[in-house]
């Protein structure tokens, strides 16, 4: 405990400098200077003297600037910090000729874009991390139409896949004592099964079998990157409106044999391409074995964002097959609510599902369900198939309601893992394989 | 205060993951793969299952290494996670051709070695960053023997310096409310004015008029980067054993009107040539401007390494000069407790000292003392010399007791930097000037 | 910074501590004994032993009691751990007939009710302090309708104004980072301008010109005991939807020249009686003063819970005055709907209640608004009454809209204190006492 | 782990407050009013009013006292603070008489001192609890001259026992991460076995098998009241100077089965008579075993500090007993360093030792060593005495190298606690009564 002294007084610092942020970046003197000046200002010697009151300044600058603006000063990242063309080509060449060391780090040097060291500069700043995620969560939105922009992004993406490393983040547990500011953002950022209100929230982390944890970079120590929510209980859930109930029976920690995993969510656009999912469940999961002895068993509930629709293209390629079949008689939801069409069709909806994880394949042999692809990548398998496990209207509209888990074995995940990396080895329970057409 | 309670919260579980690297780093199955296997494993897709492990378990190995099985792992990193030269040769010569942006980036890939990626992955291991640093300090002790290992700890600088980012840093007061853990880091850490003990330790951090300030980074929160010690005085400073002499008047900080920066060290080897120093003084002075309205001085007492080496060689060149009447008469220490040879000395000296930091320069145009680069190099000026300032031995042996202020002028800290940085112009005081022999 | 290390850690302690209050509680042994025995055992020498479990345990079993349970193990305490009459008599006589030390100190101890020892060792229970506050509270509610507990709630009394003494209390601010656990009891507890959802309490919290700061026990660290919630404005406000309103200019709090103490609430109906209000509304001025440099108001906004009423009473006493006249005339509330009637009853009911304040008395010589004796007898002057300051219907109904300002000069403080202690002399500005009718 | 956010925040404002100690208590007005004045005006209406600043007033002028003045002061107490002799004598007169609710809290309050309140004020004081507990130090220390200050004691030990009950201590590790200003109170305060210097104290807090607890107060967080030192063994370690001993194998905590409690230190003079000591080994004893699963022996390594006092007396009493032959072969220290003379007193000096705890009482029934009461009155048992256990020159001269290990069964304590307490029973193991002489 006294351990956290050191890092406690440590940390306080940062939220302080944090603080200061606008009074870093107001030098008078530069008011008046373009963003291009500041920038240059920053890459020449005298960032080094001030560079922190300039990068600050920069991005105090570019925190207000318009749609049009934004585009401008990224297009000044791709014009005036890109790499020498001519530089590079001779760099390349000087090394083919000679392969010397020195020849080699010059070339290293030159295939480097300026714009990573100017990056690196703005870091300087307080609170510049931060600033630079949200930068790239306007870069990426600007991708579609200016694709021009892309270098820019390799940049971004090498840069905070360097800071944002395994090593740098932190797992924090999100609960009832957590602070209104972390928690109004599990609010905003939940994807999954949205949030509704305060209430809905304190149902999902105060009570004793409910547990909420998140990664945190202590250079944006407000800002959750990625959030998981577990229920402790004592079998597999295969429905999420119980789960989430208002109204249930809760059980002491100690007695619960499972976690289930049933929302996962990123909160930081600006960090896309940069996976924290697999680390997080594997360290809530080794986290918690550690805390409560009797858990035995890691499971998500998770949705099946893309079964419905690869139904309708099914029926499609297919008219009369299954799948056409199926895809008429779910095409309005009203069948939900009869119990007789329920009872028909979900042999057909749970077979459907089957081959749709089992059978379907992208070009590079995953499955076509990114869900999927996430979990049996981390190396989970196929557990359950459920039947009307998620009634709502968004459930129903994806999936027909079917939701499925996917069970983490601390002792298989490396093996399964490997399989699927390398043969697309798809693990799945007996019983879910059990659900195909016979041979 | 409130807003602490987040970071509090978040860096608590840095430390307790440090706490668990001995568990994660045993899976017994991995007992008696070599290293090499390892590595091979973490670079690998197993390396995204269970990275954590694997790097802990690699870092955990290599603690336990001795010289010899050092040395073989940098030639393993050395020979095995190098540049593909021919892959790089042929991305040169494909860039060259078309100047497509495909083409650029598999160039910039290949001229990216693999030992980054493997660096990368060693840093998920709870603990890595601290054991990375340590693993460079012993590859830049190998290095003078071993100059082939020059690309590794290029590899190795680019990280750290990423890493290391002046934004990831947190400035901490040091005091006698730190933890002892840290304290004797400070008392071993201290490099130019030694601490001989805990009492010596507590006359510079505990007086209300003594203050100590540090970097930390929040991957090695036990673990002071560079600190400065600082003496609040009514007066500039201009002798260190007054500074530190047992007994003294303590004055009320609110009195001082000047902050000496009498010894600043750095303390992670491993993280040579990545600078905080300049960061460190220019913060420091600004928060302690902030706290102390009255204080308006802030200024230096520092060392002159290459003083009297200088001297010996500039009587080895010129025979009949000053410098040979003098390097004899200091050659042994004794003239300094004869007080009418020091009499006779002192304006030797004095003027001997003014020419070597405003008139001796190396090839690149600056000053041969590295104190004065770097100080000068921030935008400092030299403002005194002063005269039996460290009677010391090894004071009297490196620079015939002469110290020096350099003076930081908030306002001019800038310009001066610039000055100094295109034009190596040395700012000087008129008094420093008027120890110069007259034209 | 460094100095909340030691508290940190020590804190971190008492939580953790409570959390174990279940584990203690349940020693197998003592389940089946009555809670009578249990106090007996506590008292008796074992109670040394095993105090905390003992204390512990009947804690535990008196939180599951039901009304009935509740008043009979107060009847216990009321007679079992009472004062020995016979004993005291006898100790007031030995002591009357030589008045010795000796007899002096037993005369002092037969004159406390064991029941002290009793509650002191119910405090050694984790979480027991809380526990005693609640165990009031019902005490409280009971006294009613059995006022031969009175002597019990002495006992409580005597005990809870030791233990929380001014010096122990804590005062922290609330805002926005601070947890839900914390920020859900400011919504249940704000007694004087409620609270309907996070959002209201978000506008009262977050904004950079509002503060809210509370009272805190380091033995009950999260139940807040009186918190004040305050505005920082350019002028003294005098309608709390104005205050309130959820679109308005937020200053900055560096141009605030009024702090405006809009609310205050006490938490904790078990401590009655044991006042914190005017050290709060002290401290929290002085904090604000010593953050803010253009401060220089302090000033509440303030309800008048008792003018309607006493209009009312006044009404039946003189049927012919001004306060029948605008009794009848408010009798239901539509008339603040209607211009023409508000202009016409402005002038009397300001009248009226410049009467209310400075006129009538309770036969102490104090006002009859509790209010007011509040603030007055901290020191407070009565600066403005402000019409249609409060518009809701509660304000209508208690107080036909009217709210007024109590001003804290922090100089004159104390001497108008000692004042109305004194000479229940009432400071008031001249502009209310414009308002009574001329002699 | 969240849970501490709110009490960090919490007590790094006591911290606060403390540092403005200086502040508060300089309102310049009162500079020039005797001491008795600020006390009567802190125990006036006027201390409601500014009583925080009045308190910090009255304890800063007392902290510059010197020896005349406060005796002075506390005279002050004696006689213008105690009790109304007439006036209690009339209460207990009306008690007796009618013996009604209000005689009864008339004369509880006659009964009490005026005194008591004029402390608790002084309490509101930042930093006012330790003041008064140092304040307690002085008067303890006068009382011997001046036993007419007893009842000020009496009042003091009243308060500090409610303010210090066990339910407001919490109980912290002291280790290597704890801060240097509670280290350095560790080395001064330790009463036992001294700690000469920083690596003494190191080797008794940094090895992983060595363990410290304190007992903190949250009003005093930079003092600990009470500690105790923990080594971890395999075995009942029987010699101290094995225990320190700066070179041994450092075993792993969860090795360990036993914890030996070998010095325990009270801290605060002023808190005599409060005993803690009690509660911190059964705390310490309950959380070890809770973290430790191995751990199943919980035992003192303890001193006999009256042993060859009481063997001198014994000798005087029976100039030819085994006593009186024993008191002059040990006369001086010489003895223990010829293994002859060892050999030959060895099994007289263990018979002389296990009559002096077993068969030698006071007149209350209770052993006359003042460790024994303490430990068996705990419930403790004798376990063992260990020959040549503290080969020092104060063990030698204390005890003649003798020392004793005190069993803390969990599960028996209660009930051994209770016979001593009952009848004076003292648990020994049979080895330690196989030592007394056959019968």
């Amino acid at each position: 405990m006294a351990q956290m002294s050191t890092l406690n007084d440590l940390l306080a610092s940062i939220l302080e400098r944090g603080a200061r942020l606008v009074e870093w970046s107001s030098p008078k003197t530069e008011q008046n200077r373009s963003i291009k000046d500041l920038c240059m200002m920053l890459m020449s010697s005298k960032g080094e003297a001030s560079g922190v009151a300039l990068a600050a300044q920069i991005l105090h600058r570019y925190d207000a600037f318009d749609a049009r603006e934004r585009l401008s000063f990224f297009q000044l990242l791709a014009n005036d910090y890109d790499i020498d063309a001519d530089r590079l080509s001779m760099a390349a060449a000087a090394y083919t000729a000679d392969r010397s060391g020195g020849a080699l780090k010059a070339l290293a040097r030159a295939a480097t874009p300026r714009r990573q060291e100017l990056l690196r500069r703005l870091n300087f700043a307080p609170g510049g991390t931060h600033a630079l995620v949200q930068m790239r969560t306007h870069l990426l939105r600007l991708l579609r139409e200016h694709p021009e922009l892309e270098p820019i992004d390799t940049d971004f993406h090498h840069l905070l896949s360097s800071w944002f490393n395994r090593g740098f983040l932190v797992l924090q547990p999100i609960d009832w004592n957590s602070s209104a500011l972390i928690l109004e953002k599990i609010i905003a950022y939940e994807a999954v099964h949205e949030i509704d209100s305060w209430e809905e929230l304190r149902r999902r982390l105060q009570p004793a079998d409910r547990r909420c944890f998140a990664f945190f970079h202590p250079a944006m120590p407000d800002e959750p990157l990625i959030f998981v929510e577990v229920a402790l209980t004592t079998g597999i859930a295969g429905n999420i409106q119980e789960v989430l109930a208002g109204t249930r029976d809760v059980i002491s920690p100690g007695e619960a044999t499972t976690a289930v995993f049933y929302s996962i969510s990123n909160c930081q656009e600006g960090l896309r391409g940069i996976s924290f999912g697999a680390f997080l469940i594997k360290q809530v999961a080794q986290d918690l074995a550690r805390a409560l002895t009797r858990l035995e068993t890691f499971v998500t509930l998770s949705p099946v964002p893309g079964l419905t629709k690869w139904i309708r293209d099914e029926a499609r390629r297919e008219p009369d097959g299954l799948a056409a079949e199926v895809a008429g008689a779910i095409a309005d939801l009203a069948w939900a609510r009869d119990p007789a069409r329920v009872e028909i069709l979900k042999p057909k909806l749970m077979t459907l599902a089957a081959r749709y994880f089992l059978d379907v394949k992208r070009d590079d042999g995953q499955p076509i369900d990114p869900v999927a692809r996430f979990h049996l990548g981390n190396g989970a398998s196929l557990a359950r198939i459920n039947w009307m496990a998620d009634g709502s209207a968004k459930g129903l509209a994806q999936s027909a309601g079917i939701m499925v888990n996917y069970l983490y074995e601390l002792n298989a995940v490396e093996a399964y893992h490997e399989a699927y990396a390398e043969e697309r080895k798809i693990q799945s329970s007996k019983a879910v394989r059990a659900l195909l057409p016979k041979a």
